[in-house]
């Protein structure tokens, strides 16, 4: 069988982990495969910073045309990251009828749907395991191994900055601002943590999720984010105290012919597999009419899991090449599902309010939840006597606009000083 | 494209459950193939048994030849279970050029290599998906996601029976056979569980497991195992006072060379990811040299979850045979890895010592096992001043020679009544 010859784009943390996975266990993938993956050439941007790589100096270029039209090479794999210049590499690499590999969320986000269908027409495949939870193999299960399963819900752990910054509030006490910065000393936040903290990145990895398992695209700025910041250590405490932990959710579920889509902070009770998951882990919680209730866990980002998960869309490439095989890489004909409309669903909340402590303001609160049809199951009040008592509500579960109905009624009272902070409760399951 | 017509080898709990979902996600599974699964004959025992099943009568037959060597059959299912004839079935129609689908884990446990072996000899492919973990994609995980992985170590909860038995027993405090019997009522233990109780089942498994992720054969019959008919209520609770819950774990994991590899009750802090699964679920623990930490969770058992796992598989053969791929179904040119040894390798213990409650009783102990190159972490008495009181151990990684070694000594001690309980503790991996 003939070899097959790769061109990487970028030699950053992905590509220098996927080079290095690519030399390590060449033995391996030759015998699973029947042949061997070449790198022919790496698109750099400075080649002097490339003396003393791990792979010959000869084989960087600056050029990005001798890699993409090059007609020895089969596989494009682009490991740049962000927007301007890896999609327009990925549409030449596939109008060249080069297969690709991208680990490239914001790309797959944004332009997953042409880029599928571009590849359908070149006949070649796109494949972009590495673009969600780095190593874990989520694309995978959900378009093969749970490919006669009708997805209902998935529900994600998809960012490992926050993560990593809610675990370490939660079990030090420590406020949002050093999280943070610890985070960032130890390489498991950038510089400019904006994306991650605010929730857009966990938003782009939901669209791919949804377009994956619903064959629906949904841009990432049509879907709700809510990110961490204004999470607050004391708030991490009163969840525990209820038995929950704060985690930030990506999630997406069938809603009677609408899609339930948004990344919020939400409260995960202690015995869900989810509420394990900590540090800089990523976990996906789905659920399919066949199979059931189904996680995946592990590191969500990564040099070396993210480039395992490449490589083994390379090997899959591969296989592709080396049989022929006709491919299909548009989701959109086969779950043939359309929504009526993105809605954020009813949820369970968790509801802090900063209230007077006086008799009576109990009864006028939980009157106003009533009245607007918000059905409660459990309040709480923490302190007594002081100025300002915290009084925390979970509510049943509740469609938004009856909540929002009810808490500017809330508002108005004299009594309450502040709706201190509104999360989502996840039920469990059954 | 045309058709691809399957025969399937019983219609029990999973046979229906493919059958089921085979119907309910027919649209999407020929989107996504772009051909239909039909059901051409269904071998059972009885026809009478199903003059009013969810497929047509005529289906049914009791003569096993008519699928197999039926030349319009592309694709065998077998899910009878048990040794034979389901493993005379699958050869002959490996031998008659089908491809094969199957949930059985004794077959594959103990003829896989024979079976991977006449299906690359019949260039067919033989899938067992469904074999381990029911709807987990843990084979598809470890032979295609971790293509590029060596893998370290495989942990698993591979038995729902024991689980659910230990979940209960801890949450409640009930005892083994109060668990059982509930397990029993409840669908989760078969009539005669011995298979189950005993740890023999995770012992076939992880055979399955051992040969597809390390290339390595090993039969059941040469894994050590230990069940968990002699965990007390006691012990689960004295394991929860120091952090732990016990849970049935079958290990296989490289060691200088060799695997360790055995099914053994062990201590797993509540910090680890496995000690939130709970109830029938079953999860897998993978440490791959390059995605490191993976782990995957659900139902490992059950009609619609295995159901999914065989049309997974079914799916895959059907895109071989559209095709034409050339598949290669044996592992053991894949891995290369010969290991010297099987053994039962270093772990951290718990020991509980019942001991006559006398000055002196722990100083000749710790002296014991420390003689013996066994070093400790902790030790708890549990009550005081009774002829009989509880010592509890737990020692850092010994090998097992030492730590039996030891206790021969402490056996011998006059104030020790007994050596009431050894487990393993399952350390967090850093």
């Amino acid at each position: 069988m003939k070899n097959i010859i790769v061109g990487l784009l970028g030699f950053g943390n992905v590509g220098s982990g996927f080079a290095a996975i690519l030399k390590e266990n060449m033995n391996q993938i030759t015998n699973t495969l029947g042949c061997s993956i070449i790198i022919k050439k790496v698109l750099v941007r400075n080649l002097a910073k490339y003396k003393n790589a791990p792979i010959p100096e000869e084989l960087f270029t600056t050029n990005a045309d001798e890699i993409i039209t090059d007609p020895e090479i089969d596989i494009v794999v682009e490991l740049i990251g962000g927007i301007r210049p890896a999609y327009d590499y990925i549409k030449k690499a596939l109008e060249h009828h080069k297969h690709v590999v991208t680990a490239n969320k914001a790309v797959i986000a944004l332009y997953g749907r042409e880029l599928f269908d571009l590849a359908d027409k070149s006949c070649v495949s796109i494949k972009f395991e590495g673009s969600v939870g780095g190593g874990i193999p989520i694309i995978a299960t959900l378009t093969k191994s749970l490919a006669a399963n009708k997805i209902e819900e998935i529900v994600g752990i998809i960012n490992g900055t926050t993560n990593y910054i809610l675990t370490r509030m939660e079990e030090s006490g420590m406020n949002f601002e050093d999280a943070l910065s610890e985070a960032q000393a130890k390489g498991f936040a950038e510089a400019n943590p904006t994306s991650d903290i605010e929730g857009e990145d966990a938003a782009y990895k939901l669209a791919i999720l949804t377009h994956v398992a619903f064959g629906v695209e949904v841009s990432p700025g049509e879907i709700p984010y809510i990110g961490i910041r204004q999470i607050s250590e004391k708030e991490i405490a009163y969840a525990k105290q209820l038995g929950y932990k704060i985690k930030l959710l990506a999630t997406v579920r069938r809603n009677n012919g609408s899609l339930d889509i948004h990344v919020h902070p939400t409260l995960v009770p202690f015995e869900h597999p989810l509420a394990s998951v900590n540090y800089e882990n990523n976990a996906l919680y789905i659920k399919g009419s066949a199979v059931g209730e189904l996680m995946l866990y592990g590191k969500g980002a990564g040099s070396l899991p993210t480039g395992s998960a490449v490589i083994s869309d390379v090997m899959e490439a591969a296989g592709i090449i080396q049989n022929r095989i006709q491919t299909k890489n548009s989701f959109a004909s086969r779950y043939q599902f359309t929504p009526k409309a993105i809605s954020s669903g009813a949820s369970a909340y968790y509801i802090r309010l900063q209230v007077t402590d006086q008799p009576g303001v109990l009864g006028s609160i939980t009157t106003a939840f009533g009245r607007n049809g918000v059905s409660l199951e459990s309040v709480v009040q923490r302190g007594r006597g002081g100025s300002s008592v915290p009084l925390i509500f979970v509510t049943h579960e509740t469609p938004w606009d009856k909540l929002e109905a009810a808490l500017e009624e809330i508002k108005k009272l004299n009594s309450v000083e502040e709706v201190a902070s509104i999360l989502m409760v996840h039920k469990q399951s059954q």
